[in-house]
């Protein structure tokens, strides 16, 4: 890893889902509210963990061009309605309760550190997010965690979804900033792979319970970044906020 | 005007130039502060005045197709140059102190009632920003002015600019939302009547001294609103915020 210079970036680029928001505590505490007293026996860990495997897929369907942009909230509904026929409930859950669990999306916990770290980073930098999460959903997802984004970045900005290079150059041309200028922080190793790809600075924020403790989180040693940090507040410091 | 349900909203979006921040008074002092030192004997309120009645016109080069999308920044630097021509102190004016003419429109005061009412607002409602100022430019200006918004739409995003009707209907599309839960807040009656020929709930926010003492700022009654209001604080409180 080469030295890196503050100076050489103006904006913090942030991933959302499992770099500043823990999706994976949230939707399984939503599942747990929204299948117990319909009676659905499922494991809610897991399911969380399942229905966030479909994800990547999903997306690809999009950037293939194999079918037309759709929302994340119109994909989380998609997924969602397979899964429940997949495992033999889907007439436990009805339309409500499936509602429900796509706006679990929209209301997560933030990551302890996130607050004070874009804190102290909005102090120095144009702080945004830049997420595969449409614009409402992100509005009111930082809405409800009160975490201080200067803007919010959103894939349906661009009608396409990262890793795609368009979405990250997009970014930059609404940011009206070199991509080199800009450094995107993100806990997935696919994310930091686009936005390297696409000339923009990386930082890899290992988040080691990302996906609960059935799956192997993304590690920084598994791919290249400019710089490799454990929270935000270790980023700030990195950065000499 | 009929009576309004202020649950009948989700989403207050506000204009930006006029309605929420005095540009007026920002680019006549940084035209001061720039000209003074450079011998450019103009006046420097004609000036802001004059720059601003030139924004208009380059709008519609885009809306009419006349020309590519390009954002307020490079139009602003355009309108600059043929101005200062126009003025015989082309010479006088070089690139360095252009840019910082241009950008007089990231650092703006805002208007004294902005913080408290929309902060009150953003109690009850999504609070955001619809301006045809560039998401870049915008991002600054509210980085500086310290203004609460929950998100930041910006007419670079649509590539088209207000009162052209995909500009208010791409912002409801972002912002997943019925344009009739949309309430848009404007201190010009173009903006007003472009929104609602759009399908968004309109508030006219009466800035008197918008254009300085030359000129006459727009009126309510020269319009047709849902709401007519002096204020942010007014408008909070006309939605019982």
């Amino acid at each position: 890893m080469s030295a890196f210079d503050p100076e050489s970036i103006d904006v913090v680029a942030c991933d959302v889902f499992g770099t500043t928001v823990d999706w994976y505590s949230g939707v399984r505490d939503t599942a747990a509210e929204v299948f117990g007293p319909l009676g659905v026996d499922l494991d809610t860990a897991t399911f969380a963990d399942d229905w966030r495997a479909m994800y990547l897929p999903a997306l690809e369907q999009v950037e293939s061009g194999a079918r037309p942009f759709a929302n994340l909230d119109v994909l989380h509904r998609e997924s969602l309605d397979r899964l429940l026929d997949g495992h033999g409930v889907d007439r436990l859950v009805g339309n409500d309760a499936r509602e429900r669990l796509v706006r679990a999306w929209h209301r997560l916990p933030a990551w302890p550190d996130a607050a004070e770290g874009l804190a102290r980073l909005r102090g120095r930098y144009v702080v945004a997010t830049l997420s595969n999460g449409g614009l409402a959903m992100q509005t009111r997802l930082m809405k409800t965690t009160g975490l201080p984004f200067d803007c919010i970045l959103s894939a349906d900005m661009m009608r396409t979804y990262k890793p795609a290079l368009q979405t990250y150059r997009g970014a930059a041309t609404l940011l009206d900033m070199d991509p080199a200028r800009i450094l995107m922080v993100a806990a997935h190793g696919w994310d930091i792979d686009g936005a390297r790809g696409a000339g923009l600075r990386t930082a890899f924020l290992e988040r080691p319970q990302e996906k609960g403790p059935h799956r192997n989180a993304d590690r920084a040693d598994d791919t290249t970044s400019d710089l490799a940090v454990t929270s935000f507040i270790d980023l700030a410091q990195q950065l000499g906020c």
